[in-house]
């Protein structure tokens, strides 16, 4: 059961191509998406209405699609305008068409009743795509429930140890207590931690040689999306002193493909003008390896849920966060089910 | 589901070793096969009675087979002969047998009631063997139903998108309108198609430069077997000058190997004194890339179709041909359920 | 349904570690085993009642493991002793420990009810551990029931067909009859086969060219171990006389993974004094050869019997012992069910 009517990234920009047919499955449905004539991007049910083959193996005709099993051709909002060898096409001859808006390189779904689309609804990443921010592109496909994905993402006490030689650097991020605040269709955490040493994710761009104080403040909304400031900043500097901080904003986000599956789409950025011209790359490269380590962690976990059916889980109190949010996940499942 | 008191066929006689066994599943149930002195098939179950080992796994002894596990032998009509240790052998000690006839190099099962076994019933195949007909022998194996592939090769306004770089070239072929008429257990379809290029199969032995007329004409019968007359013909030569015509007979047929799996055999002969004698191999590789481009096309549909529980197909003019077939395949079913 | 109060092997002494962790699934549980400092064996639920991340993924830390997604820490006794960032640990945080016994170099977890532990349950594996007899350890995975490999063991037919080149090397194993005779826990099996020829496995050791007499007598106990006694004299010899005979003790045992895998822990041992320093190895990779002969077998069996629902099998005089060993498990499972 997933929540619909919601924004859904489905792809980065830069994925879909302006020539061609781009597929992706969202909340278990078969998208095909591609771009017109004019750039914007179209999404369809990628099915052909006919004999059910996948639109995606077909080709596109201007700004329509070709089925490519038996020619049948339909146009952006997914009404089919030819069927070779008949004369007339039936009013039936259709499949399902869904809104799109292309935000700061996020381009959104919306996966529920067209007609409450609301592009306020949309998160705002602004760093994906922004002067003052750099960074690289992620993506990464998991084989477990977007929730799990969440929860992790909703207790970064995790940084300690799932972390421990990339992101984190110190069981103090364990230790310290976030502070958590509603906010509309979310959560906010924020995580300070004080003195500790610089994780080895910072260490192409260290200001100094010494500890540092770390913060972690972000928005967790639905459906599944992170946005964060963080940073770090030697703990000899005056409070009010930014000159020698590391400052990123983050912008991460969930999409369920399956119950058992999930579209990871991520990226951490840099204030422009840190580092050379290389240290988005070298910052997705260092979060690659991190979260490889969450995904070998979450994919095990996921195997062992399954295979324990009637066992459950020992809720303890760094379970807050992500507590409240599956709460938040429950009701807007249960509002829309009325 | 599956028709029984049917010829299929098992394989091409040149898979049956002289010495060896064979081992293929049809409709669900484990087949060995192997041949006796006199080079007869013999098709039994493939599973002894004792243990349930696949006899495939054991050794032939004369026109016997010995199971590999504990050693029981089993003679050409399923009747166990010997059990290692014992000094009778109890009367149920026994594997099914199934009447097996060899015709045209097709070796064909009959998977029903024994006793109602009728080579009347067998297609006639005869292009698999004829000094007039020269072909390279086939086989495809499927992971989807037999009845898509059915489907597939009842609506041939497919070559015109699944095959449009191959067997296809045109889209006029979609837009011809195929005369569809009741034979005994079947369906005859003819497909007629003027003044069209010549397909890129064509290419290694067209007579001439310019358009040509095409005909497919096939009988399409119970359990899944399509014998095809087809041809291209100079747009320019006289209706009754066959002198420059490519003239083809296919022989292709379909046997479940599980609900969910299908063995197809096939080949496509031309004329002998046509080409040089390459050209049967050269025309069995331009068949294999195409159904190729099916077996792609219609695993992807099957699988799309395994995803969409409660979506329908839209039923369209194109489908009369599959639509009749797939009736008389439920009628079949039917009658033997009675 | 799975014997509970058992001692089963869950690993060869060598492989577990002095430093680090070792996972293993048992009856469908997930064990983590590790050594404390004084070298005995812990073995613990691999699942943190956390969050039911895989402990297996931690670290261990001095006796204890430490949980890789949050940094739980368990003693040896399965009680969670550190939380990070709680004062308190919940006395619900624990995780199941087992009962572990190290002989002869088997690892022994009970996996019934701690308190009826019973040392005196385990099997005499001496030969595993003893200066009169040398052996390589072997280990084999099944994707199979553990009930279909003692059935094969319970049967040494199959020897004059599985193990035609190997083991067997004449049908007179098959022909002969064995004797059974009930012990505790299980039955003993004798085979004794009159002057037949030396097998392939005897190659590398044998002390005449001529037939030999050979003996298989061994017990076969709960929950699925073989203890044997077996050897080959030259028939020449005079009863009484052992000089010239290979004499063997075999210790295999058979733990279930899942219901339908299997862990296989098996060796042959020979004498010491018996050929040269090699000749554990050789018998080793010529029993590997051999096991793997069954496992292909069994492992087509239970493919076939899986696909065969309703088709039974047809019980056979050689079928004696395993049908008593089927009926001993059955009751120890009735037993523990009431």
């Amino acid at each position: 059961m997933f929540i619909r009517n919601c924004w859904y990234v489905v792809a980065w920009d830069y994925e879909i191509p302006d020539d061609g047919l781009f597929a992706r499955t969202v909340l278990n449905e078969p998208l095909l998406l591609f771009r017109k004539a004019d750039g914007t991007v179209v999404a369809l049910e990628d099915r052909c209405c006919h004999r059910l083959a996948p639109l995606s193996m077909g080709r596109k005709e201007g700004d329509c699609v070709r089925c490519g099993y038996h020619g049948l051709k339909f146009d952006g909002q997914g009404h089919c305008v030819e069927i070779p060898g008949l004369a007339s096409v039936p009013a039936r001859a259709r499949v399902r068409s869904y809104p799109v808006v292309t935000r700061n390189r996020w381009v959104f779904v919306w996966m529920g009743a067209p007609e409450r689309a609301d592009p306020a609804l949309l998160p705002d990443n602004f760093s994906c795509d922004h002067p003052d921010w750099q960074h690289v592109p992620g993506y990464l496909h998991y084989d477990t429930s977007y929730l799990l994905i969440c929860d992790n993402l909703l207790d970064f006490s995790h940084l300690s140890y799932v972390h421990a030689q990339t992101l984190g650097g110190s069981d103090e991020i364990a230790h310290a207590r976030p502070t958590i605040e509603p906010i509309p269709r979310g959560i906010k955490v924020s995580r300070r931690v004080h003195d500790v040493p610089s994780p080895a994710y910072h260490a192409p761009m260290r200001t100094s040689d010494g500890n540092v104080d770390r913060w972690f403040v972000y928005d967790f909304v639905l459906p599944g999306t992170l946005l964060m400031d963080s940073g770090a900043r030697p703990v000899e500097d005056a409070p009010d002193d930014l000159s020698r901080a590391l400052r990123f904003h983050s912008c991460q986000t969930l999409t369920p493909e399956t119950e058992h599956s999930t579209h990871y789409f991520f990226q951490e950025a840099h204030r422009t003008g840190m580092g050379d011209g290389t240290l988005a790359r070298t910052m997705h490269e260092g979060l690659l390896v991190a979260f490889e380590e969450d995904r070998r962690m979450i994919t095990a976990q996921a195997r062992m849920i399954a295979r324990s059916p009637g066992v459950s889980m020992l809720p303890l109190a760094m379970d807050a966060a992500l507590v409240r949010f599956r709460r938040i996940v429950d009701e807007a499942i249960a509002a829309e089910r009325d």
